[in-house]
């Protein structure tokens, strides 16, 4: 099964992502695919406004390669039964007036809760109203994304995505392959030569006055070094002052 | 002009986003409104496929209330052209293969880039090819969103939102309001008066042998401890306590 990859570095992850009461199916698929790209798998959907959403044709394409998180998740009547083998959810909302979970950015939080025992949830509700206080009562915290005062209307599958992204960090994070080439850095020595090669030619083209050099040579020396030049670059500047020597 | 609230604290955020060659009309829509729940507002769309797609339904359906984003987006034809005033552009790409710019995960670079004077562009190739590697040789970074290593396939408004989320943070982010009411948390006095008056109703209701009371009170106390009750919970627990008695 192909959710088996999906389980966190550890081998323990089972951080479900349950949506509450979602109306758009593309919302539902979108969120899929953001769960994936963060390695996980346990998607629970409360009440969806299309009961066969995980079929539906706007969730697929949506969803793109995580159509096996799609059909992998479970539809059920309430955030109870959602919730069954968590100990901590958190809902993405304020805490209602009266009284409810503290409100917390996201990464605030995880940064305590990754390194607790806890099995946890993040409960997102419907686009346009939000979680019930009722929804929000079952829950240990309400997460705030931190965005703009004026604005701060996120897309559901753009909360999930950001929540997925900050709580795989705060769980590890996954490696960026840095992909670099073995870049062959020149050394001071061959930074030094190079330069006096174009101290030499700029002499020559009289641009440099070997009485009064002022501070070119140092100032050309930290344009290099902010460069970091590597020994092919080298070459090709060598190279040029040296077109520039022989055509005069 | 409403873009005027979109600057950053200190007013001086210049941040751009370019979308080169984008297919879908509704993945810049989503951009918009990802970058605006940000606080960002310059967008800029390079060859974009419909090219009225500010115009475009599906456009402005996904960008919901970020319309004057939209509606300001420059459309160029060339990356040069959407690049005039930046002086640190980041591909969201792959570092060729045969040189360019290193790839950084965004929170490890976004930490130095945030405290420079750099004017700061986001570059984002089409959905399916990506950035061709002559538009990755003008940037100065290549960012790679760290995602799962057998499925890193984020969507563009997906990518949009993470970095617009990240560099928002790196820049000092915006505030979360706690919205938590006045708790009137219960200080030890008041938990420990609660405790005493369940320890007689324990005992009489013959729960707890004060011959043999093992560990039963430290157990409820660290379990209230952990509770951090208010004061309105302690009268709720004693007037439980309170009913038991009078019932009896």
């Amino acid at each position: 099964m192909e959710n088996a990859i999906l389980a966190a570095p550890g081998g323990a992850d089972a951080t479900r992502f349950v949506l509450v009461g979602t109306s758009h199916a593309g919302n539902v698929g979108a969120a899929a695919r953001a769960m994936k790209v963060m390695g996980y798998g346990d998607l629970v959907l409360v009440r969806p406004r299309h009961a066969d959403v995980t079929a539906h044709e706007a969730a697929r394409a949506m969803a793109s390669g995580a159509l096996d998180v799609l059909a992998a998740a479970r539809v059920v009547d309430t955030l109870a039964e959602a919730l069954d083998g968590i100990t901590w959810a958190c809902a993405t909302a304020m805490t209602p007036r009266d009284f409810g979970p503290g409100t917390y950015a996201p990464r605030e939080h995880f940064a305590t809760l990754a390194a607790s025992a806890h099995r946890v949830a993040f409960v997102f509700g419907p686009e346009r109203t939000g979680l019930s206080n009722d929804d929000v009562y079952r829950c240990h915290a309400c997460l705030s994304i931190p965005a703009h005062p004026d604005y701060g209307s996120l897309n559901l599958a753009q909360a999930v995505q950001l929540l997925a992204y900050d709580w795989r960090q705060a769980q590890g994070g996954w490696p960026v392959v840095p992909r670099t080439v073995d870049a062959r850095l020149a050394d001071g020595a061959a930074v030094a030569g190079l330069l006096e090669q174009w101290q030499r030619t700029l002499v020559e083209i009289g641009f440099l006055d070997p009485a009064a050099p002022k501070k070119l040579l140092p100032r050309l020396q930290q344009l290099l070094n902010r460069a970091a030049l590597t020994t092919e670059e080298v070459h090709i500047l060598r190279g040029i002052a040296r077109a520039i020597h022989e055509r005069r």
